[in-house]
């Protein structure tokens, strides 16, 4: 017989009955029940039900065992009988009567509890992650994790990709977040840096000849920890040779459609091709790029309506060429009450307040102070435009939309979830596309990249040449689920002549382009294939599959918020021998005293 | 039609004639003949050979292209006539007659051929190792590596594993290699350290309840530079809960053979189950705990036989009861050149010279200085515990085995080299099994781990409480391939009081144990499942298959032997404002002026 099972805690059944079996496991719950003891043994697989009676050995040590101990037993499957089957566990039908037992492992007193999961301070989760592990919920988020991965490579070898692993240890990088460094013993006062993300390798792959690559790729950032961001993250980092933007969206949608219907547990997913969204189309109609489509709310401009007077404030407002007023609808809406409530809101988001026309369903017409000064006709032309009558309300901001667009995003998101438009039970997934390539540094008076660096611009050279900077549009794209910016990408711009004018066009003469990017750059002079491609997040990806709304949810052993490994004690201090060998002292903050 | 191709460079066949097609990439050979221009156009998946006539548009721009610029053609699938049909390429039997060219990037001038891959330093391949990429053989090896990572994946998954990632940014560990340490923003004057194995976290999962977890896993030690070692490598890291040593060599085997004999090209792979060698076995027969087994040749211990007189050397050396004589045995070296050869290797290696008794072909029996101070009947005793005779040949190492151990092995190489008794086209797999769980530290004159202080020792605690510490066995076992240690691994102890006993024997005392693995310790404090693993080293596998000597060769973007990444210029220099952020300063080593 094995020396510790031969079976799984989760293998049992009624067909088993009679059979000697050995189980080894987790004491999951302990009873005592008319001097019989029984057990929920429990491993990876599943829970079984031990019975000992005081004649059996090592009835006397289980008694006192505690909860999390690591047993053997030996014993005879045995049917239980039908009033005390349990229907819920796959080897309910059976209980193991147990003739021996050995204790492996035995637990001392626990900081956490792992059986019924009840609610504990994160700290001490984390302190004590092997025990929160155990908990069902987490348990699963994990197991997820890893089969959503699985799922998601073999999605991506059958479209013809090849992972390969880029470096870790590499070289720190101008442009992005904030870099880990890694002193160097060989190179003194030299740093490597851990990668934000493989992006100069994978078009460096490219370059190479490789024709479909990707990576589920650890990146790294030292910036400030969020529930959706850590210091370590994954992404599904992908790159293509020879290929358009439309190439690119072909080949992701069905691998992200697939991974989501795979485990969405029956939530309905988007079906592909995806709805694609201009960016300017996604500020105006959503107030983000990261719109969430499960709320059906779309804004519309309603500048007309106000222009020229009726109602004062607007009117003035829109004397201004830059400002326009957007509406916010709000089907069933319709009460002062709620109205109210939006513009209390408001008032708390730093708002003036929030405008609105409303009608109630017991009322005769709209209502509100806007519908009063602007007039029954004018008022019955904006809400015609918006599809809204009886029983609705809509909410108007008005201003530079530059400026507002935030806001009006943030309305827009909680009128939806406050009059419960939003389907919490599906996943919608979007693309945004045509991201300005430029946008206006306020800060510091220019003109800088609005994201990648890398990116196409549409028009190519000419485009850069000819066109207003503020004008020209990047093969720049981003897919968003449920609001969530899963991932951004680009058709990348591979002649290095583009990448020189559109450097200076952000104010960066060709040496620092040769001095920052001369590895890349050079390896575009030697033939370079037009490529591009994406990085979908795996751990927001998780997240929204677990339906959990924080990372550390899905990851086996996470940093908490203050980016500490409160279990292995990291970070923590060092030798003297292992900073000098590093060529490094360390110089703490001075503290004012 | 698609803005680069129809198809692929490996694609077209002779079906396919009369098509007109578009095809993009890279130049890879151009010739002139007879007014036409030949191109060879070459991208991941193939070469397709297109033909330009002197009318062709575009004629002029292509006859000045150097090699490796980036083209995109429009063109007919014509067949080739029988004499130039080239057999040896999948696209052989047709050409594309080029109706339209355009260039997608222009190379200028290269450092390094692509076409021929002539020999070139490795210091220019690496700095242009986008150049070097896309010659045959590294392309071949790192598609390989995919491959082989991927069978890897599917292999384990389909043994019931489930892949885990741990963290990157963990905890500074006080044993094995020297760390690489990330200074903290956050926390002054603390560190991160990259994991030189995630054996702590790996044993945290099993603890956790997860049963089988592997991770095709990044580790990192800051040590000097090897052909077969580099600061970032990957291992199949690889843990089990409730398993004895056989259920791992059990979990394992399948895997390594099946992956070896997938990607074996044809050679033979030992077939499991693998032979086991216990170590002391492996040292006393070949020298080595990492024994060529494709080397046929078994050394005995032979020092009976030279006991008590015949060749005084030997018989005063073994008067000293820890010394030995071994035997390596040279079948078909009976002659007096290669025995000469052989003594002039040892005094190359530092040794006195190498003892011999030989038996040429041409000769009536032994000869050689041994044989004739010991006598023809000793003399046919050794040769005949040996089974050697006529044409052969041994040589005899004597001392004490602990310091010439190493030695005879290299002499046992050395010979079978020699002799071509070695089989190159073959895979011989052995697990060398029961390492000793302590060794002599003669220059601390005190007992150390000989391995992984996290091993269970054979016998437990009771072997720790009674026996002679360098008695005691571990259950800790490596794979040895064609002479490379492949991985190691071990049952765990998963006990808190058999560690702290087995640190004592090493001189640690329980506070020190608490200290530096306190995490884990409490953890088996709260219920552990007896477990085990191992780790195989990735980049070496794939080397072995892959046929190669140096690990760079199968690593896409590998540092040089100073650890340098010459493309992207790791490490560098950073900024005063990046340290100042991290709290530290880099302390440059004095030099002697």
């Amino acid at each position: 017989m094995h020396a510790y099972r031969t079976h799984t805690c989760g293998a049992l059944r009624a067909a088993d009955t009679g059979q000697t079996v050995r189980l080894s496991g987790w004491v999951h719950r302990k009873r005592d029940h008319g001097g019989l003891i029984f057990i929920d043994l429990r491993d990876h697989y599943g829970l079984t039900q031990l019975v000992l009676s005081p004649g059996t050995p090592g009835f006397a040590v289980v008694e006192h065992l505690r909860a999390e101990s690591v047993i053997r037993v030996d014993g005879e499957v045995v049917a239980r009988s039908a009033e005390t089957v349990n229907p819920n566990l796959p080897t309910g039908e059976v209980e193991v009567k147990v003739a021996a037992v050995t204790v492996l492992s035995e637990a001392s007193e626990l900081p956490l509890p792992v059986f019924g999961e009840p609610d504990y301070p994160e700290d001490i989760r984390l302190k004590n992650r092997h025990l929160d592990l155990r908990r069902e919920t987490l348990h699963k988020n994990i197991v997820l994790r890893s089969k959503v991965i699985q799922s998601i490579r073999n999605r991506m070898i059958g479209q013809g990709f090849l992972e390969f692993q880029t470096p870790i240890l590499t070289a720190s990088s101008p442009e992005g977040a904030r870099d880990f460094l890694v002193p160097s013993r060989l190179h003194p006062t030299k740093f490597y840096a851990l990668p934000q993300a493989p992006q100069q390798f994978k078009q460096l792959l490219m370059v190479s000849g490789f024709d479909r690559y990707f990576q589920i790729a650890p990146c790294f950032r030292d910036e400030d920890l969020r529930a959706d961001r850590s210091l370590e993250f994954y992404q599904l980092d992908v790159e293509m040779s020879f290929v358009t933007q439309e190439d690119v969206f072909a080949a992701i949608e069905p691998v992200m459609h697939g991974v989501f219907e795979e485990f969405a547990d029956g939530k309905p997913v988007t079906p592909y091709p995806f709805p694609r969204i201009p960016y300017r189309e996604a500020i105006s109609k959503y107030g983000s790029d990261k719109p969430d489509l499960r709320n059906p709310l779309v804004m519309q401009d309603v500048s007309d309506h106000f222009r020229g007077g009726g109602f004062g404030l607007f009117a003035r407002i829109l004397e201004d060429a830059k400002n326009a007023v957007w509406a916010i609808p709000a089907p069933k809406g319709g009460s002062r009450a709620f109205c109210d409530r939006m513009n209390s809101w408001a008032q708390g988001e730093g708002q003036p307040g929030l405008g609105y026309i409303f009608w109630s369903e017991d009322q005769g017409g709209w209502g509100g102070p806007i519908a009063k000064n602007l007039g029954a006709e004018k008022t019955d032309a904006v809400m015609g435009q918006l599809g809204l009558g009886q029983g609705d309300a809509a909410f108007f901001v008005a201003g530079d939309p530059k400026v507002f667009y935030k806001f009006a995003g943030s309305a827009r998101t909680k009128v939806g979830t406050d009059l419960k438009l939003v389907d919490e039970n599906r996943f919608e997934f979007v693309w945004i596309v045509d991201f300005p390539m430029f946008e206006w540094n306020e800060d510091e008076k220019r003109v800088d990249f609005s994201h990648n660096p890398f990116s196409m611009p549409q028009g190519e050279l000419e485009a850069l040449n000819t066109k207003d900077p503020l004008d020209i549009l990047a093969y720049q794209y981003d897919i968003v689920c449920n609001g969530y910016e899963l991932c951004s990408g680009a058709i990348r711009n591979h002649l290095p002549e583009i990448m020189v004018k559109a450097f200076e066009i952000a104010g960066y003469g060709p040496e620092v382009v040769e001095e920052q990017f001369g590895g890349m750059l050079n390896a575009f002079r030697h033939g370079a294939p037009p490529h591009g491609g994406l990085a979908p997040g795996i751990d927001r990806i998780v997240m929204l599959l677990a339906n959990q709304t924080a990372i550390r949810e899905v990851i086996a052993f996470p940093l908490n918020q203050q980016g500490q490994d409160l279990m292995m004690n990291a970070p923590s201090e060092v030798t003297d021998r292992q900073l000098k060998e590093l060529h490094i002292r360390t110089a703490p903050p001075i503290k004012a005293s």
